[in-house]
């Protein structure tokens, strides 16, 4: 079962302070969690996780990881404004972007990131927007076709607008060695949410033989490999999740099989996670408002998905647990609705829970990434706070809600 | 074929003041097709298109809207604020909400808006908030089951959480009665973005037996019926659009068969349309930034689903002129793409166009409703700004685009 990671106790206290919706984060496990990642590639000197900033561009959760030993994972203009503000530059940045406006490359280089590029003709595009290439560059890598482990397919890379062919990943080190680029990275993404822990190891095995043959080829230094994100989360309760001790250890063996030999040894392994750094420790908090009887059973919440579009988006499961009857039988068949007038706007479809009361609270687990920042204002509707359960007990506001001049904002009347 | 309502002179003349992307919309065209729809009902004495706000919550479009006659259906807190500072208030407005909030209610109750309520519950809860019940009151119908024209299911309106069952109509409008309501309407949603000439008919059918009974039983004094919205637009070039005229005509018989041989002929028929219309007559104007050639043909363009996210939440068709190319052929298989990392930003899937060039601008069609209203901030990309293009020609900014400070606006640093 999934047990969220506060008690009604704790929510009734808060929300003297919180009016809900809101984001409600745990700092303590946010923390041991990246210290677990971490620990898992500790036989990697250089290993550095850059955490996915489109999972939750919120400063102080990037602070706290930054406080972990991660760098960030920009992915936008915005997104290495927000670096910048919170303190972190350089090659604390990696920028993997796509479809990349001119602007967003300028920042990237006055601050001093790492450039990940998602196509050849962007050498070209870069050099003429920011004079001169930078001497560490990285490239993304698009193998096409399907992606499998065991003949399973978990994704279909030859279907997705990311990154470069093999022949263009030669191509463009050439180039960019011949451009003077010193130090060369390679990052692939090509799963998304996995929860097995052979994906990282088997994306690895691609990604190092690919190494092997760009040095052997091309004499260039490949200073690190960016595994990128993929290793997701279980948003079932009868999910399993990954290990990411395993999946380390599971990565070393690899490294040692291929890289070491062809006297590679000094890669370092770089991860750009969102979902698995923040998704489990943040759930949005809201309380049942209306109660319906139609054709089905409806609880209405004062969230809706303007807080959270993945079930909406992407009909994704997102687990509730209806807070002080965690032990309750289910009996009870709920759609959970939101107040948007858009029938997707459900949490909960034909979900077995206790019986709701108006005035309960509901914990909708698993939204600590991909949640707020994927928030509209679709009919209006304002975008919630986001708190933090500090690791000291107390609560703090890390984002106020929206208020209507927020929604008008851009409008003269 | 679809033709853009601007020419590429014109947008090359508008890009010196307003940077793509943008989304544009046609006064001239506004006012017509508001016109024509008028003119369908006008046999009406009562009638009244209320726009759907959620679609396109632009002051200066609802003025427009407004000049032509109609009033505004709100669904929340900030849509009825919207209409109060363009100087919408009393019976211009219907506040067709769902698991609303007591606050909305407030608000509608003190502009004098119609509330329509959904659901029976909401009975007592409106009272409660609001203090006594206003004269004035509808209630929204849902029947249930599928909704069919000549045994084609329609839509699925058990499967949706709008309504009250029919019991429950009686139920609420007898608890109405004798609260002291003095007039009813009736509304029903059940079908979303038709382009048949038979959906308002078959719904009036539905609905004017329904009054019929509902005045029969009750003795209740039936003001008005709501066919709400539902005629849509073609968004493909082979689809043809509703005829407007002849819907108008289709309810004019059913409401001369049914509703004024039971003595009910002064009922007013509202319409609360949003798509139908602004949707053909606004468009969002983007430029190809960059081409990419890998396992596909990628068209890289300066707009992304933060922009319009149809394509990318429902898998949407919107047609794409290639400007200054309409007479080329179209013998290039493209995926459109914005910039977000995420990989179903695709405003086109292997569409068959003319040849793209960086610079090119392109006219992404029928962006006039829940277009710009469902924009989002996914990886930190901003909104867009809306311009209108005047009937005399000339155009004006009718809402700016974000800047970063707009997205940072909830965040202390």
């Amino acid at each position: 079962m999934k047990k969220p990671f506060v008690t009604l106790q704790q929510l009734e206290e808060l929300s003297k302070s919180f009016p809900t919706p809101y984001h409600l984060y745990d700092e303590r496990a946010i923390r041991e969690n990246a210290r677990k990642l971490k620990q898992a590639f500790s036989w990697n000197p250089g290993f550095r996780e850059y955490f996915a900033v489109k999972a939750t561009p919120n400063p102080t959760l990037m602070t706290i990881l930054h406080e972990e030993g991660c760098g960030m994972d920009c992915s936008s203009l915005t997104e290495l404004m927000l670096c910048d503000r919170v303190g972190i530059r350089g090659e604390e940045i990696m920028f993997s972007s796509n479809d990349t406006p001119a602007e967003d490359f300028h920042l990237c280089a006055k601050l001093g990131g790492t450039i990940n590029l998602d196509d050849i003709t962007h050498i070209e595009f870069l050099e003429r927007t920011i004079g001169a290439l930078p001497k560490r560059m990285s490239c993304r890598y698009n193998p096409g076709g399907n992606f499998e482990i065991s003949n399973m397919i978990m994704d279909t890379p030859g279907e997705a607008k990311y990154g470069l062919t093999k022949p263009q990943m030669f191509q463009a080190f050439r180039i960019l060695r011949d451009k003077g680029v010193t130090e060369f990275g390679i990052h692939a993404f090509l799963a998304s949410n996995t929860t097995t822990n052979d994906y990282y190891p088997t994306l690895a095995m691609q990604l190092f033989r690919l190494a092997v043959e760009l040095h052997a080829e091309l004499g260039v230094h490949i200073g690190f490999i960016n595994l990128s994100g993929g290793v997701g989360i279980p948003y079932r309760p009868d999910q399993q999740s990954a290990d990411i001790l395993q999946i380390g250890e599971g990565v070393r063996k690899v490294y040692n099989q291929i890289l070491v030999p062809a006297g590679m040894g000094d890669v370092a392994i770089y991860t750009e996670l969102g979902r698995f750094m923040l998704g489990p420790y943040g759930c949005l908090v809201t309380r049942c408002i209306h109660q319906k009887h139609t054709y089905k059973n409806y609880v209405g919440v004062d969230a809706c998905a303007c807080n959270l579009m993945r079930p909406a988006m992407y009909g994704a499961y997102h687990h509730i647990t209806v807070m002080g009857k965690e032990n309750l039988p289910c009996d009870h068949l709920y759609d959970v609705t939101g107040g948007l007038c858009e029938n997707n706007d459900k949490f909960a479809i034909d979900r077995w829970l206790p019986q709701v009361d108006i005035g309960d609270f509901l914990v909708i687990h698993d939204t600590g990434a991909h949640g707020h920042s994927m928030g509209y204002n679709y009919n209006g509707k304002l975008r919630s706070a986001e708190v933090l359960l500090c690791e000291d007990g107390t609560a703090k506001l890390i984002r106020r809600a929206e208020t209507p001049e927020d929604y008008f904002a851009t409008l003269d009347f």
